[in-house]
C-alpha cells in the first residue's frame, strides 16, 4: 500500500516547515504575486474570459497544487497555450461576454480536472508520453505564432476574431481600417518598451549595483512597469473617450463559490477539448517540473502531479476560475524568488486574494492593449523554429511530424494539430519497426564477434545462414521476416541451417510465435533446420509457454558461436551435430 | 529498375512451358472446374448475388491473377469471408435482388481493385501487416460464425436478413413460424451428407482402391454429388410448388461486359468497406500464397501478389462480379490435382466458360438449401476458437486483441470487427514499449559479464549506476527512462557516474535524443556524469548527428566491461578516468 504521504506530499514537507523555510517563502510569495497579476489579467483576455478571472484562476488552483502535487517550485495558473485552447473549445460553444461563455469555460475547468484526477488516480500519466517532443515542440511554436496573431487586433485597436491563422488574418485585414491610433501608440509602446526589458534592464540593473539574482528579478517587473504607465496615461490623457479600449468595472471580491454546468449536452461537446487541454496542459506542466526538480535531485511522481493538477482545475472550476496547469516564467520567478516550499505558493494565493479585494479598481483603466502586449511578447519566447531544422538533420520522420503538427495547428486549430501530431508520430513509429534492420552475419575471422557482412570483411559458410534480426518481432513486422528469410533461402541451394540471432528482440507476440512457427514448418519442408541463437531471457520465458521449442528442427544456443562451432563440421546434415542446447538467461 | 517478368511473370513460366507441364495443367483445369461450379454459385448467394455471378467472377479473374500473380497453385475466385464483407457493404446501400445492388457490387470490385493496384504499385504490401495473426484468426472465426448463421434461414425455408448475429438470431426467431418441411428436409439432408462426405467418403473410397491423392479428389465432389441429388429431388417431387426456393432462370452466356458505377457518392460511401476488403482478401490470400509456395521453395512477392489481385478485381468489376481473392479451398484442390503452373487457372476459366454457356439450364432447379448447406460446411472448418486459448497461455494481450475482434465482429460487424482489432493490436503495443523493460546491472564475479542485479548475484559500486535498456527509445517511452533514472538516482547518494547499456536500443527518435539531452544536462546540474556503453551501429550513427556526443559529460564504450574499468578507481570523480572512448560499431 501506498503511504498517505505520497497522495499528500504536504505530509511530507510539512512535518519539516521551520523559520528559515517561512521567511524564503514569504519573499518569494511577495514578489509572485506582483508578477502574476499582470499575467493573470492578461491570460483571461488571450481565454476570452473577464479579467478577474484570471486572478480567481491563480488562487484556489495554488492552494489545491501545494497540497497535493510533488514539485516544489512549479506554480499553477492560467499559462498561455491552454488560455489559447480555453479559448477556442469554448469560442465553439457560446459568444465571448455571455454567461453561457462563463459557463462553459467552468465545466472545461471541472471535465479537465475530473479526466486529470483519473488518470492519475489509474496510474495512467504514461498516456501523456505519446506526444513526442517534436510534436509538442511544434505545437508550442505553432501556438505561440496563433496567441501572437490573435492579440494583434487588441494593440491595433479594431475588432475581429478566429482560431486560425488564415482567419484570422483575414479579420485584420478586414477591420484595418478601423484602426485607433491611441491604441496603437499604447500597445506598440508597451511592446518595445516590453521587449527592451527583456534585453536591456537586467544590464542596467547590474551596472547600478543590483547583484545578478535581484537584477534577474528586477527585469522580470517589466510587465508591472508597463501596466503602470499605460493607467496613468489613459487617466491623464482621457483615452478611453478616445476610442483606446479599457478593462472597465472590476468587482472587488474574493473568488466567488461557482458552479460548473452539468448539462450532458455541454459536457459532451467539451470532452475532446478537455482532454486535449488536459493532455498539454500536463506535459507542458510535468517538463518544467522535472526541470525545476533535477538541479535538486528531488523527485517528481507523473501520477501524483497528474493528481495534483486535477485538483487545481476543479479548484478552478468551482471558484470562477478557467483551465490551469503548472507554468514556466510564474515558477522560474518562484524558485529565483527563493520559494523554499509548496507553502510559498499558498502564501501567494494569499497576496492575490488581497489583490482581488483591494487592488481592482485600479485596473479600473487597464488598456486592453497593454495586456495583448504582454501576451505577444511573452509568446514569441515560445515560437522557436527551430524544431524543423533540429528534426531535418535528426531524422525525417520527426520532421514529418512536426511539419504537419505545426501545419495542421496554424491551418485548422489546436486540436487538430496536436491529434494529427500524435497520429503522425504513431504511424511513422508502427512504419519503421514493421521494416526492421536485420543482417546476414560471419565471423571476425579468428575472434567469436559475429558481424554483418556486409560491413565487415568476415567468414561465412554456404551451408548455414545467420540472420541477425534488430528488433522485437511484433505482428507489423512478422511477414517482413518471413519474406526476407525466403528471399535469402531461394539465394542459397546448398543451404541446411538457418540460425536466427535473436540478442536485440526485447519481446516476441503471438503473431511472431506464429510466424516463427509458420517459418520452422516451411524450413523443415524445404529440408532445413532453424536454430536461434543468443535468446533474451524474458523472450525465452515466452517462448516456452508455447510448442515452438518442441517442434523447433533445431537448437537453441548461448552464444551465435556455440551455434557456429555445432554447425561447423564437414559433410554436416544430420540433427547430430547440435550438442549444445544452452540457454542464454538475462 | 526491376526486369519485365517482375511485372509480368507469365514471361518467365511461360517460356518453358512444355507437354508434361500441359498435361498436368488440363488435368487439373477438368477437376478444379467442376469443384468450383456449387462453390462459385453458394458464394454468389451469400454475397447476395445473382448464381451466375459467382461463375463470372471466377473467370477473368483466374486469368487475370495468371498473367499479373506470383504463386504458380492459388487459384482465386469468390471466397466466403470476402462475399460476407460484400453482402455487408452492399446491403447498406441497395436491397438484394435490385440492379443497384449488382452496381454497387461491380464498384465494390473496381475500388478494391484499384486499391490493391495502388498499394502494389507503391510498393505497400506491409500494411496488410497492421493485421495480427490472432486478429485475424479471430476475425475469421467470428466471420464462420456469422456466415453460418446467415444460411440457416435458407435451410429452414424462412426469410430473414441481418448482419451482425443478434440481428440475424432476431431475424430467425420471428420468422421460424413459416419454416418449409420440405426446405429443411433438403437443407439438412445435404448438410448431413457434405458432413458424412468429410468424415467417411474418403476411407471409403481408399478402401474401394483408390490412391490416397485421387481418394481425396473423389472425396471433394461432395457438393457435386448433393447439388445432383437436390436437383433430381425438386424436379421428381415437384419440390418447387410446395415453397422449396430454388436457384430459378440462370442466362446462358459469357461473362458479360459490365461498367461499374463512377457515381461519387456510391463510391465514398464504398470506399471504407473497399479498403477493409482489399486487406482482409490480400492478408488471406497471401497466407495461403505462402503455405503452398513454402514446400517447393518458391518466393512470393507481397506487392507482385497486391498487383494480381488488383487486376483480378478489376476484371471481376468489368465482367459481372463482384469482388474476389484467393481461396485456401480452390488452391489446394489445384494443386492436388496436379496443377503445374498458372496456365491451369487459365484452362480452368474456359471450363467455367463453357459452364456458363452450356450447364446453366441444369441448375435451374437447384435449391437454395443446398448451396446453403454446401456453405455451411465449409465456414464452420473456418470457426476455430483454439486462439482464445492459445492467446490467453501466450499473452494477456493478444487475448484481449482476439475476444475484441470476435465480440465487435459479431455483435457490430465486419467491418467494426476488423478496426477495432487493428486499432487494440497497435495501443496494446504502444502500451508495452511504452514501458520498457530495464535492469540495473552487475557484474558476474571474475568475468566480462554484466546481468540484471534482481537475477543474479553480482558485484556493484555505490558510485556507478549500470542501467540496461531492453527497447529502442522512442517517445512513448523516454519519460519512462527518465522517471526511473531519477527514482534510482534519488535512492543512491554516493553515486558519481551512470552508464546507460544500449545492446538492445535499435532505434532512437528525436524525443529520445532530447530525453537523453535532457538527462545528461540534469546529472551535469546534479554532479553526475552519463556515460553510454555498447551503443549498435545505427543508432551510433544517428547521434553523431546531433550535438548529443559533444555535450556527454561522459564516455562512450565499446564495452560495458571496458565501462567498468575506467570507472572503477578509489576516489574516482574527475573526467581523467575515462581513458577509451571506443565506439562499438555493428
Amino acid at each position: 500500500m501506498r503511504p498517505l504521504s505520497s497522495f499528500f506530499p504536504v505530509l511530507d514537507w510539512g512535518r519539516r516547515y521551520d523559520r528559515h523555510a517561512l521567511t524564503g517563502d514569504l519573499v518569494a510569495a511577495v514578489i509572485v504575486t506582483i508578477m502574476l497579476i499582470p499575467q493573470s489579467l492578461a491570460y483571461a483576455l488571450l481565454a476570452g474570459m473577464p479579467p478577474e478571472a484570471g486572478i480567481y484562476a491563480s488562487i484556489a488552483p495554488i492552494i489545491l497544487y501545494a497540497l497535493f502535487g510533488t514539485s516544489r517550485a512549479l506554480a499553477v495558473g492560467p499559462v498561455a497555450v491552454v488560455s489559447l485552447m480555453t479559448a477556442a473549445a469554448v469560442g465553439e460553444i457560446a459568444a465571448q461576454g455571455t454567461a453561457g461563455y462563463v459557463a462553459a469555460a467552468l465545466t472545461l475547468a471541472m471535465l479537465s480536472g475530473l479526466m486529470l484526477l483519473a488518470l492519475g488516480l489509474f496510474r495512467l500519466g504514461a498516456f501523456a508520453n505519446f506526444l513526442s517532443h517534436p510534436v509538442i515542440a511544434g505545437f508550442i511554436t505553432a501556438s505561440g505564432i496563433l496567441i501572437a496573431a490573435s492579440q494583434l487586433r487588441h494593440v491595433l485597436g479594431i475588432p475581429g476574431g478566429g482560431h486560425t491563422l488564415p482567419q484570422i488574418a483575414a479579420s485584420l485585414w478586414r477591420n484595418l481600417p478601423e484602426i485607433n491610433l491611441p491604441t496603437l501608440v499604447i500597445g506598440g509602446g508597451s511592446i518595445a518598451f516590453l521587449f527592451w526589458v527583456r534585453s536591456g534592464l537586467k544590464p542596467l540593473l547590474r551596472r547600478a549595483g543590483l547583484g545578478p539574482r535581484a537584477a534577474d528579478i528586477g527585469a522580470r517587473t517589466g510587465p508591472v512597469l508597463a501596466i503602470a504607465a499605460s493607467i496613468l496615461a489613459v487617466v491623464l490623457f482621457d483615452l478611453d473617450a478616445h476610442g483606446v479600449a479599457i478593462v472597465g468595472d472590476v468587482p472587488r471580491s474574493l473568488p466567488p463559490l461557482t458552479l460548473p454546468s452539468f448539462s450532458p449536452d455541454l459536457i459532451s461537446q467539451l470532452f475532446v477539448p478537455a482532454l486535449l487541454i488536459s493532455i498539454i496542459g500536463f506535459v507542458e506542466s510535468i517538463s518544467v517540473a522535472r526541470t525545476l526538480a533535477a538541479k535538486k535531485r528531488q523527485r517528481i511522481d507523473p501520477d501524483q502531479e497528474l493528481i495534483g493538477l486535477g485538483a487545481a482545475n476543479l479548484g478552478a472550476a468551482f471558484t470562477g476560475g478557467f483551465p490551469v496547469t503548472g507554468g514556466f516564467a510564474r515558477s522560474v520567478v518562484n524558485r529565483d524568488a527563493g520559494a523554499e516550499t509548496p507553502a510559498a505558493g499558498a502564501y501567494t494565493a494569499v497576496g492575490l486574494a488581497l489583490a482581488a479585494l483591494f487592488l481592482t479598481p485600479l485596473i479600473h483603466d487597464l488598456p486592453k492593449a497593454t495586456l495583448a502586449a504582454t501576451i505577444i511578447v511573452a509568446v514569441l519566447s515560445l515560437v522557436d523554429l527551430s524544431i524543423l531544422r533540429r528534426a531535418w538533420s535528426f531524422s525525417r520522420a520527426d520532421f514529418g511530424a512536426v511539419v504537419t503538427t505545426i501545419a495542421l495547428t496554424l491551418l485548422i486549430g489546436v486540436e487538430a494539430g496536436v491529434m494529427a501530431g500524435v497520429l503522425v508520430s504513431i504511424l511513422i513509429h508502427l512504419y519503421k519497426t514493421s521494416r526492421p534492420h536485420m543482417a546476414v552475419v560471419g565471423r571476425v575471422p579468428g575472434t567469436e564477434h559475429y558481424r554483418n557482412v556486409l560491413r565487415h570483411e568476415v567468414e561465412t559458410q554456404p551451408h548455414v545462414l545467420a540472420l541477425r534480426v534488430d528488433e522485437s518481432l511484433y505482428f507489423p513486422n512478422t511477414h517482413f521476416l518471413e519474406d526476407r528469410l525466403a528471399e535469402l533461402i531461394a539465394e542459397r541451394p546448398a543451404l541446411t541451417d538457418v540460425v536466427l540471432m535473436f540478442p536485440a528482440v526485447n519481446d516476441i507476440d503471438l503473431s511472431a510465435l506464429e510466424s516463427l512457427e509458420a517459418i520452422n514448418a516451411r524450413l523443415r519442408d524445404a529440408d532445413l533446420r532453424l536454430h536461434l541463437s543468443e535468446v533474451k531471457g524474458p523472450v525465452m520465458d515466452r517462448l516456452e509457454r508455447s510448442h515452438f521449442l518442441d517442434e523447433l528442427t533445431g537448437g537453441v544456443f548461448l552464444s551465435h558461436h556455440a551455434a557456429t562451432r555445432a554447425l561447423a563440421r564437414p559433410g554436416n546434415g544430420g540433427n547430430d551435430g547440435v550438442e549444445e542446447h544452452g540457454l542464454y538467461v538475462i
